[in-house]
């Protein structure tokens, strides 16, 4: 059993945007920069946030956080997107998820410059991934490409099952692994709360991906020796004796599967990292394209 | 056995429009219009936009068929999708594929204002398919999902096997399939040049759609008892006993996969009265949303 390492695959695309970076800046070119909207005091949300301020700190782009009250209204938060729109010194935009319930999270995902949407939500993004034409692609589904890429997984012809068909993880993922690219070219099944019996689904596939946000929910009788597996999950629970206050816990039961795997990411460190990584590489290129 | 008939079902969906387009005239209100563009003289892609033409005609649609040489530069192409684009009177723009050479399909594609790609095959259209928000669906992926309504066959929870990735049919039908609607909620696995036995995919699955172009690809070792079996396959095949001078092939061995069926399209009178019938409803959904 091999471990997919979110945080070295991670750190050796941060150490090549730093070069990149650092090389724009010699030439006298623009430096990429992002902006990224936080509305409330959710903690993980802060947290995930804050990770990629510090995350585009680190590899020399501008960054700029901006923070609205919960109960901001959406005439206000587009209007903010809007102005980041028009504003050529920002690169990417992103908006942290989710949001609160008087806000319409399609109006505002819509509402951000194609161009400019980092996190590649947008549905103009979103429809170029299904053509297989070059976008934004989400950042959580691309962070998981680039580390089958990073260690040289081999996905061709592979069954990739994967549970889950949310907007940004699951659904995504599905239609890259299943286009004709490398990784790609995986048969792949989207199994989700209808499904009759994922267990059995598991257990042919090639590789799993476990994205539906229950802690522990793929057991070893469901994977089958030699499978990948990556674990989406991060669920928080309580955990008096971490100086945090709570434990990630992923949607796999890491100590029983790992044994039957060729290889698995762990949680944490696993595709947390390679999501924020994604994004990085999301917010040069658009800088790139433009300067 | 039964037959899941496109042209009843396509009839009754015509039937429907006649009643509604007439209504509109009755209450002085625009009349659905549709705007084809043909380039050269294909036989079979002629053969298509002429059906197209003269449904919209039968159920009291306008309709403008627009012919250039095989020879059209792509700016020109362009010049007149951007003037249909512009013209309040058009609802509907549609480009038969395939075009030749010389013109990019994406820019010709990507060109039509989203809010008269009544093909479904614009990014943001694609995107907003993915995202299961209001849109127009790729008018053959429709037109199954409505076959399907039609007949009221139960989807729910069954395993759906695509055979075919491509952009405008295996593609779109299988997230509509996987999506949380009715029809919709399957499990689906898409299979492709890439998979390793496809057989064994199909022999698991409620339900095959066969999307591939091989005629007789799907035989009956590889249906199990009581699925539903749906077959997009429309191959040309010489055939000089015909008037036409070709007979169409599907991709499945209708003789000897029915018996095994619950619900199996016939080719023709299957999927393709469906795909125009489609066309037609995204085409008065246009106008309707418009005026």
């Amino acid at each position: 059993m091999q471990i997919l390492d979110g945080r070295k695959a991670a750190q050796a695309i941060r150490d090549k945007l730093k070069i990149d970076t650092a090389q724009r800046a010699t030439e006298g070119k623009k430096i990429p920069h992002l902006a990224a909207i936080l509305v409330g005091d959710n903690g993980a949300s802060l947290t995930y946030v804050n990770a990629k301020v510090k995350a585009c700190q680190e590899v020399g782009f501008r960054s700029t956080l901006i923070r609205f009250e919960e109960n901001i209204s959406e005439v206000k938060l587009l209007h903010k997107v809007t102005e980041l729109n028009n504003d050529p010194d920002v690169d990417g935009i992103l908006v942290q998820l989710p949001l609160p319930r008087q806000i319409r999270g399609e109006e505002v995902i819509n509402c951000i410059e194609a161009s400019k949407d980092v996190d590649g939500f947008h549905p103009v993004n979103i429809g170029k991934l299904v053509h297989g034409s070059a976008t934004f692609l989400p950042a959580t589904p691309y962070g998981i490409i680039l580390l089958l890429e990073h260690y040289k997984v081999e996905t061709a012809g592979k069954h990739a099952v994967i549970i889950g068909r949310s907007r940004i993880v699951g659904r995504p993922l599905s239609i890259l692994l299943s286009n004709n690219n490398n990784p790609g070219n995986c048969t792949v099944t989207v199994c989700h709360s209808h499904t009759h019996d994922i267990k059995e689904f598991c257990r042919h596939a090639d590789i799993i991906v476990a994205a539906l946000g229950v802690p522990e929910f793929v057991t070893a009788d469901m994977v089958k020796e030699g499978s990948v597996v990556i674990d989406v999950g991060i669920t928080r629970e309580a955990d008096l004796t971490k100086k945090t206050g709570f434990t990630l816990r992923g949607d796999v039961d890491f100590d029983a599967v790992a044994p039957k795997c060729s290889w698995i990411t762990p949680v944490p460190g696993g595709v947390g990292p390679m999501t924020i990584a994604a994004l990085l590489k999301n917010t040069f290129e658009s800088c790139r394209v433009k300067n």
